[in-house]
């Protein structure tokens, strides 16, 4: 077993990765103050591992809410769903909440412990490789409005991550490689070298290598961590780690949530700011195809779906929580390796990207 | 114009006390970092006050949204109402929520700042003396549920509160003497002299005399500050605000909200509160009837609902927040000016309080 430390003063906490880690009861034991916990999973996920876990957490008074799967159930709707089990069961604000599932579940799950009894502890056992990569390193909750994703939430830190790679075993091929995209991210906003390793690798990975997996998420963890560490509140640098998000976005607003996977937009996303990049003549034209290749290879899509190209996409992108003062921020890309975060670049380039030129 | 400051590091934050205040456009041009402005407020504060809030943040991109007036509207429900309001007018994380109402407004509002694309800016405009006293201070924001008041909701401090105190004279006798139930709270729990000035003023203050009021107001937020700054996340100390709250929001799910208001249920809890601590033997028979004096003179309830008594009562204490591992935590009196919070306390003592005995 590996352990990563998220470093954020009295907010720092571990990451442990490494193989059938959430049937170990030790690391819920060290991570749960008092005896009121409750799982939370989804249908999808529960009767591969809610066994497990209530085993592990033996000796506790734990209850279990099981919600459907799926982005469309990221909502205030569900969230007021939990808060109910918990007054339900009588839980006070000692009580820990224990996310086990996706990038969805811990999202919703983080927004119920930060707002339950204005906050109480949760725990995380991530069982996508998004979330292993993603969503487990920040402290980023919340919910989306059918206006927006991620429009309700707050910065609220686990107190430990549980990176069991043996659940990646069960997941879908298409929510492998959505998880893919964002770990192609860490490489390309600061760490060439990796986006290297990925680039000979990704084989290994699509084929769950559980040597490559374990390498690609230490590593974008800890390159997740060092940016987070340094802007906890996403005031400046923090904003790289949204590349290929803004484009992202917009296309799962636009298709409605849960039609395309998040890392599936990203990917999209992600390719279009590469394209974007080149035109403003920074991204060198060789380096954009190389990314789509990857891309491609690991099985993501590298443009938005046409339906949304144009003026529709254009309108969903002005109300990202990335626009300051009426402007347009973007991470765009300077080389492979270096993204950087910009308002300064030419809307002409713009247009012509969104409508797919 | 009087300057409180609430000091809590990077969080500290003035309150400003004084005859009107809401109509001055320096204090908001002060704590306003860009131009997008939504003042919400609702539909009994909004012709009185609106106006001049308007004229007062000419030149900023000011946007108005008008609530129904009450408790019941403390949900989740209309908490999602002022996210689509922002998010209908493009409003980016470095917009200013301005709070122009109640405790009501306050509690939403601000929660609504928390979430909204994970945290923005909020300024308080309270206009009553609940507001004024009490949720003005201390950066506790939230909804309620059906299952219990307050369940939901997160800290976050205010930029700054803007306390204009002719705002009191269009406010019904029955909130003014609501806001004084926790007025006299500050005094019974560390303050005896502020009791004493309170026993020989209250007719001053329920004739809304200026002079009266604003050293009121300018005690209560001071006594308060101390306690919140001493602990912000209410970890010890904070909880002796909670004097009569337990019993108080017991009374308030028991009726549905806004059957009785805030302080009239906070008012006849610090009473059960005060009966409780002479059953204990630590308050004086003869201080719980100055207390119960001073709440009449008040026009204030000094038991709960008959149709509440007992059992019913019980149960409904047994969800609140302030239950730790299962103990019920109550805020008792030892002497008058002398609060303490303790889980160690007869039981028999509470059921007899409880039954009205």
């Amino acid at each position: 077993m590996l352990t990563l430390s998220v470093p954020l003063g009295t907010r720092t906490y571990p990451i442990y990765i490494g193989p059938g880690l959430l049937g170990q009861s030790i690391h819920y034991h060290r991570h749960i103050p008092t005896s009121q916990v409750m799982v939370i999973t989804n249908e999808t996920v529960a009767p591969y591992y809610l066994d497990k876990v209530q085993s592990a957490l033996a000796g506790k008074e734990t209850r279990v809410l099981v919600l459907p799967d799926g982005e469309e159930y990221k909502t205030l709707e569900t969230l007021n769903l939990i808060i109910e089990a918990l007054l339900q069961n009588h839980f006070n604000r000692r009580c820990t909440l224990v996310a086990l599932g996706g990038g969805v579940i811990g999202d919703l799950v983080g927004f119920a412990a930060a707002c339950y009894q204005r906050g109480v502890v949760f725990l995380q056992i991530p069982t996508t490789l998004l979330a292993q990569v993603d969503s487990s390193v920040g402290g980023k909750t919340g919910v989306n409005h059918p206006l927006g994703k991620n429009m309700i939430g707050a910065f609220h830190q686990p107190s430990c991550v549980i990176a069991d790679i043996l659940t990646l075993n069960t997941l879908p091929d298409r929510q492998l490689s959505a998880g893919l995209a964002e770990v192609i991210k860490y490489g390309l906003i600061g760490d060439e070298p990796f986006f290297r390793w990925l680039e000979t690798h990704i084989h290994a990975l699509l084929q769950r290598d559980p040597e490559a997996l374990i390498y690609a998420i230490e590593h974008s963890c800890r390159d997740k961590a060092k940016v987070v560490a340094a802007d906890e509140r996403e005031s400046g640098q923090r904003a790289l780690l949204n590349l290929g998000h803004t484009f992202g976005h917009a296309i799962e607003t636009g298709l409605g949530y849960g039609a395309w996977l998040h890392g599936e937009a990203v990917a999209a996303g992600i390719c279009m700011a590469a394209r974007l990049s080149v035109k403003q003549g920074w991204l060198l034209p060789d380096d954009e195809t190389r990314i789509r290749n990857l891309m491609s290879v690991a099985r993501l899509p590298i443009a938005p779906p046409p339906e949304l190209a144009g003026v529709k996409l254009m309108e969903l992108m002005s109300v990202d929580k990335k626009i300051l003062s009426g402007r347009l921020r973007l991470v765009l890309l300077k080389a492979i390796g270096e993204g950087l975060v910009t308002e300064d670049f030419d809307m002409h380039h713009l247009w012509t990207t969104i409508e797919g030129q």
